[in-house]
Order: structure tokens, then C-alpha cells, then sequence
């Protein structure tokens, strides 16, 4: 169903029919068309809204409400009762309404906060203070685990009567003297004798995060093993949380685009594009821009030393800009190799020098090619071979140099505990444009006898 | 246990402690303890590798085999008499199998055909045939379905009896005359009566991909309705397979990094930064390097037509890297912020009008505080008031306009079914070099009256 169908359908009191539209659809699927007819011209206002969502199956209606952005959210919230907000909580997760919380104004937070029941409140409060981006803050309370000496059909008992409510049972947790021991899939529970203890048939080979561990590393470590729920643990061992595979999948997407914005010197935002302010937006740019446009003028106070040689001849300036632009492309295509490689585990630290050598060989024939062409390009259109053999020159020099630099400053950003995509293509700039200048120059002044 | 751990133990043959410490450890972690084996200076051959291999428990050795490098499978496979490759590999899952099997050269995969039975041999064979990067080329034909009129307990027997050996079990498909009409989860299955037939008890509302859909767009698809596993289906609605969250977080990982390269002007490449050869790192470099120096040259042309107020007055050559550089800086943020949005689904094609005019507001803002801070620097060192407005002028269109290219290009990408990631810094900056230095000579040459 689409926007125009709905809207028609909502503008002829047509709910019946919704209501069978709506059923065939996925939750995120009606979130999107409920955020459309909200964003629509035609205005429908939070009663239209909040009529919609009140005609969702039970359990669909927190699934959508998760799936809405915070304003939706906001309005909906507004438009509930006591007794529609309690029902809505009931079905959410705890981690999803620690996430809602998060972006909510005060006055929202206390109507949600006293409409959960006192434990649900306490959990809440729990999850509020682990630090952002930790493991802590995007774990859920809700799983399901045994004591090493219950049995399996204790356990299955356990997982009818609890599992509806919990978000997932399909690998559950084994403990001893509250310890983390061990873990148990549903499939191998099913099989199993039903009088053996889980302790005895628990997999122990498993791996845990702690709550303060970064979001990121958990979602490397999921990725890893393959996992579908990362158990959390606190100092002692116990275990306090659970992250599954849709949460490690939005942090995948998030830090994915974390690092296109920091390789485009971006300072990282919280909200989305369109929600974020103009003003906001500035500021996570204009710091970098500064700093980079400061820093270039370095190149110009370069280039003010050989004036007299700029002077006689122009012709030189010409090639600047081909030459600071090849040494900054070779540079980010060097940096980009080196980063995606560390991301993707295969480059570590102590690879450094086979970097290195391995780059230096790549970039000595690069520059070659790229010196050859250029040398045929300038005797074709100048026919100046004093020109063409400094050009050519420094673009050897160039080609190398910035290949090693923009290979080396991720590695060097991440052995200073930075990330690596900081060190990005801009900064590298900045440093080559700076030196290839330096280099041209002196190789003409030599050459040309300025 | 570390790798030099493992070296002693292998050393003074101690297989048996060697067998209790790998109980402990994590597949992966298995998997890369005998990659260090493999790589390190003592040379572990494929006798003691294989060894190794053999006194893992029987189902950890398929999940080890899985997570090795291409190299070290190779060498494992050589090794295996017929009896322990079969044994392999009736222990992997199909799409593991085809992912090794499209890595192997020739005479390798005829033997792992050979030792795979018949059905299994079809199997391989038709996933072989999908194109790459397609949902077919990613899934697996290990799942399991029911047809719309078995109770729950038949569903519940066959869980039972095929389970250990399907991928997941967690969501089972329904059936009808083959079409797939529902899905069901066994959780929802272990909570139902027993005599219920699974078709009034199954959730109608779910999503499927065709297998000649991208890899890309089912990961997406996966992650935004938080998916365990998405269902494949051929063009007659019949399901053929199924993709794993495991295999989406791969997907996820590999576009990421992919993203990267594109960003930083390098052609993808298969293998990781290492295994690939000098050459082929210079073939993925070179293409781009060649047109970005070539279009580069541009901006020599431009420069060229000016080359008497250059003569005239050189301090202006000062200016240019600075001009230059954060033309493209501001640029490259501004394609990074809406590449990111793309990414994230916050921003669509038809938003085109809203972005252009949030940057524009932006890039007002931001012209004003550069420009400010560049005319009082130049102010500072050169106490030249021409200058600095000439100067300060320029800034200001270039900020202007590379922030609207920069937004502009990955949405003209994205129109014309192109990759917005292409759309790179490096193109960027090309473009943004020559704007600016033609804006820059021409406010020059009025308002100095050169």
C-alpha cells in the first residue's frame, strides 16, 4: 500500500480495510508510510496518526513505533493516553526504549518513566548511565538464562513460559554462582535428553564483551564469530546484558558512515542530515576547514620564496595545480588502501615496513607511467624539454613521497590511539601540496638556473 | 592459548593438552592461531597444520575450515586423504562450500566435487551458476520449510530430525503449492497448540528477495527490518534459499570498505592488501590517477591565460593552493555528508531542492568566517587591502559553490544509477581547482586592473 492509497482510505474513514492493508506489511514498512502521510502536504495531524497506529495488531504497533523518527515519536507519544503509553512500553524492548528515551524532551521522559512499572523504571535507569557508544548503552536486560545444574526440560519450561517476552531465546546463557559458564542454543536443547543438566551439554567456548567495551569492537567481534547475541558481562563476571545481530548491523551502518564523514573532514553528528541544524552543520565543519585553510598557507609562503623564479617564468604555475593534485590523489589512494585494510583486520601495526616497501615499489611505477605520459603531454603542447624534464622530475618525487606519507599516517594515527580515518584525504594534502611545491621549485631553480 | 603456546605444545608433541586448550577457543580464533602457524619463521608445515587440524571436535574443524585464508585451505585440502575432505565438507554449509570452492584452482575443486555426494554435487553447482554479487551467488539451500496444512507437531518432528544440519531453524518458511506464502519462528511454534496446522498460526507479513538481487540491496533490506535471515525466491515466488545474518554482516563489512576505496580514487579489489600483487595494486590505481593528472592540467590552461598578471604580479600564486584546497575541502565534506545520508536512506533523490538549499545556507556561513579570518591574516603579513578583497572575494565563491557541486554530484550519481562513492574528492577537487582559479584571476584582473 502506498501513501495515495492510504491517505484515500484514511479521508473515507475506510479503517476496516487498512487495518487488513496494514497486516501484510512489515513493521518498518508502515513506519516509513506513517512518516510519509505525516510529511505530506495534506497535513495529517497527530489524531489521523495516532488513529492509525491504534488500529495495528498489538504487537506489531512497538515494533513500527521503534522503526519512527524521534519527532513521530514525539507527537505520538502526545497524542496516547496513560493506559495506550503503559501498553505500547509493555511490548517494546528494554534497549529500544532506552534509545527512544534518549532523544526524548524532559517532560516526555517523566511520562514514559511513570508509566513503566518500578523494576522496568530501575532497568531503564541502569542502562541511562552507561557511558554512549559503550557496550552498556545499546545491550539489552532481556535474555534468558539457567543455572549449570537445571535441566533441559526445566529450561524449555523456562523458555515457553518467559520467551514471547524476552528478545531472543535462540542462544541462551548458562551461569554458576551467577558466573557466565557458558551458552546453549535453543536447536541444541530441543535435541537433547530432556533429564540431562544444561551444564553438562552447555557450549563452552564462547565469548563475552565488557559493559564499558566500545560498540564498535562488538560489532567486529559479532562480525567475527559469526554471532547472533554478544552476552555482556560486568568486573565479575556476571553476566548483565545481551547485544543482538540488529543492533550490531545498525552499528555496522553507523560507524560505515562515521568514516565516510571523517574522511570528508566532517566532526561526527548525532541526528540525521535534514534534522540536524544549519547551524550544526557549520559548526562540525568549520573547524576542520579553518585548520586545513590555515595550514595550506604554508604552500603560499612556499611559493612567495620563489617569486623572482615565478617571475621570469610563468609558464611554471601552470603545472602547480597538476602537480599538488596528483600527489594528494596518490596519497588518499594509499591512505584509503591502508584504512580499509585495517578495518578490515588485514593490515596490522606491525606490518609498517612491509606497507612501506610494498607501497614504494607500487609507487615508483605509478610515478613512471604517470611522469612518461606527462613528459609527452608538455613536448606535445609547449615543446619546452628544460620544462618537461622538471615537471616530469618532480612528479617522480611527488608520486613516492605522498604515497609513503598517506600509507604511513594511518598507521601512525592509530598507533597514537587515533582513528585512522582522521589522517584523511585533506590533511594529506595540505602536507603534500606543501612539499611537492618546495620540490618543483628547487628542481627548476636547479634545472633552469633561476 | 597464544601462538607461542601452541608452537611448544606442537614442539614437545603434547596433543592431548593441545586438544583441551582448542576446546576453549572460538572458531575464528582456532582459524587464526593456524594462519600465525602457517606464517611465522619456525615453518609449520602441512603435516603438523593438518595434525592440528585432525584433533579438532569434528563439528569446530568445518567451522575452523571456514574462516582460514584461501592459501591455508589450499594446503589443507592437499593434505586430506579422501575420507577426511568428505568429512569436511559434509560438515559445511552449502554457501561456505561455494565460497571456498570459487577461490580454489581447478584441480582442487574437481576434488572437493568428486568427494561431495550427488544432490550435494547439483547443489554446488547450480549456486556456482548465479552471478556475482547476486542474492543467489551469498545463499544457502539449507533451510527448512513446511506446507501450509502440517500441524505444528510434524513441523516440531522435522525441526527435530533435519535441524542440526540447516543453517537456521529459527525462522521456518511456509509453503504453499511451493509458492512461499509466510514465515514462522520456532519460538512461535514451541508456544502453539500442537494440532494447529501452520498455516493459520504463520506471519503473512514478510519480505523476500529475488536471487538475481544485489548483494548490497539485501543487506540493506536485512538490517532496516532487522532481520535473521531473508528468504530468496525464483521468478515463480518458489523459495530457493535463504541469506543468513552472518552472511549480511560480510556484505556489510565488504561494502563499507568498499566505499572507502571508491572515496579515495581506487578501482575495488578482490583480495586483501597483501595477497594482491604489486601489479594489480598499480592497475587499480593507475586508471584514475591518469584521467584526474590529465583533467588537472585544466586548470594549467587556465592559469596559462593568465599568465601576464601572473608576471605582473606573482604574490597572487601565493594564494592559489589555499584557494584551491579549501574549495575541494569544502567540497569533499559536503559530498561525504550526502553520500552518508544516501547511505542511511535519510536522503533520497527527490530531496534534491532541500539539500541544495540547506548548503547553500551553509556555505554562506561558512564563506563569511573563512573569508573574515583570511582577510585579516593577509591584512597581518602583507598589509595589502587589494589583495585581501581580491582574495577574501574569491573564498567566498569557491565555498559557495564547491559545498553546492559537492552536494550536487553523488545525487547526480545516484540519478544516473551510478555509485555516489565515485563521485569522489579526487573528481571533486579537479573541478572545484579550475572554478576557483578561473573565479580567482578573473576577480584579480578587475580589481587590480591588470
Amino acid at each position: 500500500m502506498d501513501i495515495r492509497a492510504a491517505a484515500e482510505m484514511i479521508g473515507k474513514r475506510e479503517f476496516a480495510l487498512l487495518k487488513t492493508e496494514l497486516r501484510e506489511m512489515m513493521p518498518a514498512d508502515i513506519a516509513e508510510l506513517l512518516t510519509e502521510l505525516y510529511r505530506s502536504e495534506e497535513n495529517f495531524g497527530e489524531k489521523d496518526l495516532s488513529l492509525l497506529f491504534r488500529i495495528l495488531p498489538k504487537d506489531t504497533a512497538a515494533d513500527v513505533f521503534t522503526f519512527l523518527d524521534t519527532d513521530l515519536q514525539k507527537v505520538l507519544i502526545n497524542a496516547f493516553s496513560e493506559s495506550e503509553l503503559r501498553e505500547v512500553l509493555d511490548d517494546l524492548f528494554l534497549d529500544d526504549t532506552v534509545d527512544i528515551i534518549e532523544e526524548m524532551p524532559a517532560n516526555v521522559v517523566s511520562r514514559i518513566l511513570k508509566a513503566a512499572d518500578p523494576q522496568k523504571r530501575r532497568q531503564i535507569n541502569e542502562l541511562l548511565n552507561y557511558p554512549e557508544d559503550s557496550a552498556g548503552s545499546i545491550m539489552t536486560t532481556e535474555f534468558v538464562y539457567f543455572k549449570d545444574d537445571d535441566t533441559v526440560s526445566e529450561c524449555m519450561a523456562r523458555i515457553r513460559s518467559v520467551g514471547l517476552v524476552k528478545e531472543t531465546v535462540y542462544t541462551c546463557y548458562v551461569t554458576r554462582r551467577r558466573r557466565l559458564v557458558g551458552t546453549i542454543s535453543l536447536l541444541d536443547l530441543l535435541v537433547a535428553d530432556k533429564t540431562e543438566q544444561v551444564g553438562s551439554i552447555m557450549d563452552t567456548s564462547f565469548v563475552s564483551v565488557h559493559v564499558h567495551d566500545d560498540q564498535e569492537d562488538v560489532s567486529r567481534l559479532a562480525a567475527r564469530h559469526d554471532l547472533a547475541a554478544v552476552p555482556v558481562v560486568d568486573d565479575e563476571n556476571r553476566i548483565v546484558g545481551i547485544i543482538t545481530f540488529d543492533d550490531v548491523m545498525d552499528v555496522m551502518a553507523d560507524e560505515s558512515a562515521e568514516d565516510i564523514a571523517k574522511m570528508g573532514a566532517v566532526a561526527p553528528q548525532e541526528d540525521s542530515y535534514f534534522e540536524t541544524s544549519v547551524w550544526s552543520h557549520v559548526k562540525s565543519r568549520i573547524g576542520w576547514l579553518l585548520v586545513l585553510m590555515i595550514s595550506a598557507t604554508l604552500t603560499g609562503f612556499i611559493t612567495n620564496r620563489f617569486e623572482a623564479q615565478i617571475a621570469a617564468v610563468p609558464l611554471l604555475v601552470a603545472f602547480m595545480p597538476m602537480l599538488t593534485d596528483t600527489g594528494g590523489n596518490c596519497g588518499s589512494q594509499s591512505a584509503a588502501m591502508v584504512i580499509q585494510g585495517m578495518a578490515l583486520d588485514e593490515i596490522v601495526t606491525g606490518d609498517f615496513f612491509k606497507v612501506i616497501k610494498k607501497e614504494l615499489a607500487i609507487s615508483l611505477i605509478c610515478a613512471a607511467i604517470l611522469a612518461a605520459v606527462n613528459f609527452t603531454r608538455i613536448m606535445l603542447f609547449y615543446h619546452n624539454i628544460m620544462i618537461a624534464t622538471v615537471v616530469s622530475l618532480t612528479l617522480i618525487c611527488t608520486v613516492v613521497l605522498s604515497k609513503l606519507i598517506g600509507a604511513s599516517l594511518p598507521m601512525l594515527a592509530k598507533r597514537l590511539k587515533q582513528d585512522p580515518a582522521v589522517m584523511s584525504a585533506p590533511l594529506l594534502s595540505t602536507v603534500v601540496d606543501s612539499l611537492s611545491t618546495l620540490i618543483y621549485f628547487t628542481i627548476a631553480t636547479r634545472l633552469l638556473r633561476l
